[in-house]
């Protein structure tokens, strides 16, 4: 338990910072003002970790504990000085992005079996968790949310989850564990990503059905 | 109570599965990729009932019990499998938004009774879990949420909600009651859609004042 | 405590009002019928409380007291009634946004204090809350969100929940303190407005590279 509070922390406050990153960026990109990015970044970087609280019944620590407010106001005083000499932003959102699916993820998984949570539920929690960051973003600046769309942002979330789900049915879970699970679901987005990893669609093209 | 119990569960079980119908349609007629057909069909499917559960303090049921993790996964390998023949994708995808509506709507107001709701607040909880499932959908998909401005949406939700409201307050709650309601929200619905009824607007066309 | 429970009673339910007026005078503009309007005046009124009281580990009190129902009721009945004698339809949702802003900051700001909130997630909850309605209110409109985008609008939702709390720490706090908040919070929307403060971007024109 003492363990996994300490990895909980860590993982909780590394990925509100990468979330924080890449919402800030993204709001730089859609030319916010200086407080809008601020705001998107907290959004974007405290939404898995309340929602996560939320679904498991508890006060959301993201609010209450002063660290969680001072990482996401850090990103976005980051981006705001940094962001001109980024030459390339949409490779340093993507980098921010995929770090914040997977130390969100799997601390919505630990934190679930911390709360007596079964496997399905932990698994479930992480994913939503890891992906509600993203989607809370592009609502926020008013995109489709690009989580769905683009190749390969699902699978990982849930394979990560599932990592440190089997490691903690084994009895192996922990700060380990979760590195592990953090690392192969962060490896898996970026590969998806430098691959141009897309899976199949449903189907050949639906057949033409304007809406009338 | 032991009778909504079981009504409950049958209820959210029939709900989200035709809401996860809906969704994976919405979908695949959107074109996203097999995994986001089947994260659209689970949050459009399981949206209503987690909204339920936390707007009532619980820890949300569709996360936790594995049966509702089957029946969203169930709901989007059939349209995954089958959508190339139906031919008439829009008539399938309103049928099943209809039975969503009319289950989930029902499923939230018979929950809250169960737990210590007065008449009012089982009425907004039905409406707005039923309503939640489809707002999700289209938000997700990147669209204005298309229950508020086609037809005849929220009233089926209310009247479904109150009918099974009144009969919980006359003593006659129950399986019974429970399928009138749904059968009554379901119908309302059709009729709404093929009748295209439509509520009269708020006035004459709003004098023109574009945004600047 | 029994003044800050009929403190926050009275500023929840003016909020709601107002949040309400500002839902229907947009529901009006996107001409959605008659119930989409009363439907998006209850989301958009409701929205900040209901969110308070989640994040609060509470049963929202929006949903069970029959009279934040009749409020909104209220506001969209209103709107619907007058809508088009009003000439400046703009000024009057501007009006009632930053009333509505003012009001459920502070009361969310005065209930989590109510509930042995620390002020680092009073200040969060009262800004979060205040924002939350137009946040919402936008997205049922399937627009963009607009309050993080023109001027000044978190701001003010900020420094209202700021002044409060710190009268909280000084043990000043009250119904005089949520008034003094309320007025400084709706004084610097509106200011914020007739002005046209806009905030500083984050920077010279973001380089051009467009989404492929």
């Amino acid at each position: 338990m003492e363990t996994s509070t300490t990895a909980l922390l860590v993982l909780g406050l590394i990925g509100s910072f990468a979330f924080a990153l890449s919402g800030a960026l993204a709001a730089v990109r859609a030319e916010l003002d200086l407080f809008g990015v601020a705001v998107v970044a907290a959004a974007t970087g405290l939404a898995g970790g309340i929602l996560r609280d939320v679904l498991l019944g508890l006060r959301p620590t993201a609010l209450r504990d002063w660290r969680f407010v001072a990482v996401v106001v850090a990103a976005a005083a980051v981006v705001i000085l940094v962001h001109p000499v980024l030459e390339r932003s949409r490779r340093a959102m993507e980098l921010a992005e995929a770090a914040g699916l997977g130390f969100v993820c799997v601390a919505g998984t630990v934190d679930a079996f911390d709360h007596h949570s079964g496997p399905v539920e932990a698994v479930m929690l992480g994913a939503l968790t890891g992906i509600g960051g993203g989607v809370v973003r592009d609502l926020l600046l008013g995109e489709a949310p690009v989580v769905l769309r683009r190749g390969f942002y699902a699978v990982p979330a849930l394979i990560g989850a599932l990592i440190y789900s089997c490691a903690q049915e084994v009895g192996a879970g922990g700060l380990v564990a979760a590195i592990v699970a953090v690392g192969v679901c962060v490896g898996l987005r970026l590969l998806g990503i430098s691959k141009d990893i897309n899976l199949p669609r449903a189907g050949p093209r639906w057949p033409d059905q304007s809406e009338p």
